[in-house]
């Protein structure tokens, strides 16, 4: 599959383009600015020679893909998102968005009382396809690929086609996908975040994830 | 330890009664009528004879007891808090409460914008140490003292100390605890239970949990 990355360059984002680059994918890191984006994909591809990925600005990447990720901050969601409704229709846009604020290691109520997740379907109306995921992981470990992760990926959405859509590439980036529900759950999805980092700092890890036992 | 368990009647709070009973705590089963709690804690001496295990009344069991551990449906626990200010004071109460509303694989958000946790300390106030703790286990195999768990119990609470004190319980009843952060934390782990309950539905499973990996 084509996959744009929107904000592909943070570590996450292009620890996840590398990931799906390396099972067969066609990956698109995308920028604000099209040369930042370039300059990531040649980066990757030195990590990964015969990977597909290239670079572009976030409007071209996502008009170019079938699925789109998006891998932002959550403070630069709604801005990226403005102007891509037509690039985004019909297409599925997975988010790994989860708010953060001072200090990290709270829960952060978002004041629209919603998850990071519904206020970009909310944004995007219901032509595009939102599913959250890959919110609890660290991006540590993404680039190395003989890494074996011993955590899960929580999926939530509204579809059941689209969320075994993203659990292929759950599994294409090597991880055990887990169905979390309705895309209203991934308010507590996106709420682990902030757990794991104070989990990380208490227990001075980097990479304190969750895994689903007794299934 | 001297441990009441308001709503100590029901599969959670009674299995957990045992174990802490087989640990060599005094274990005091409450009920809304003092003849249930009697019943459940002679049910409970059944299966372990040499347990201190009696039962009671509600208050006479906050009363008497050094912890409280609240274990009652969210929908009586403010009811079950009403008039138990005095008995509660200086104390702390552990708190298992985990709201769930139909659908219940649907994370819950509280009409105050709160967790359970938190509407609990801000009724009985600041004297009563509210610590948040069993959300994500399941009921299922508490009372088989020989089943070894494979998941964590997450702690939130706003001081440092009650949340060890409540860590060795969580220990004492054969767990793995983990410091999750402050009480307001509490919604993610409230709000995790939906998400296992929708596990548990879909994987046709009893006792989905979670495990924190990498620490």
């Amino acid at each position: 599959m084509k996959i744009a990355i929107l904000g592909g360059t943070g570590p996450e984002g292009s620890g996840l383009g590398i990931r799906w680059a390396a099972a067969g994918h066609k990956v698109i890191i995308g920028s604000r600015l099209a040369e930042k984006g370039e300059g990531v994909a040649a980066e990757l591809k030195a990590i990964l020679p015969g990977g597909e990925i290239s670079g572009s600005d976030n409007l071209t990447a996502a008009s170019q893909s079938e699925i789109v990720v998006l891998a932002v901050p959550y403070s630069a969601q709604k801005p990226t998102l403005e102007g891509l409704g037509t690039a985004l229709k019909g297409k599925i846009l997975v988010t790994v968005v989860a708010p953060t604020q001072k200090p990290k290691a709270r829960v952060w109520r978002l004041p629209s009382g919603l998850s990071a997740a519904e206020e970009a379907q909310q944004q995007l109306g219901d032509s595009v396809r939102v599913v959250s995921a890959f919110q609890n992981i660290g991006a540590h470990n993404l680039k190395d690929l003989d890494y074996v992760a011993d955590f899960d990926v929580l999926v939530c959405g509204d579809k059941r086609d689209d969320k075994q859509v993203v659990t292929r590439l759950v599994e294409d980036a090597g991880f055990r996908a887990v169905n979390a529900g309705a895309l209203q759950n991934s308010s507590v999805v996106e709420g682990l975040t902030s757990v794991l980092i104070g989990i990380n700092i208490r227990h001075k890890v980097k990479d304190a994830g969750i895994r689903i036992t007794g299934i």
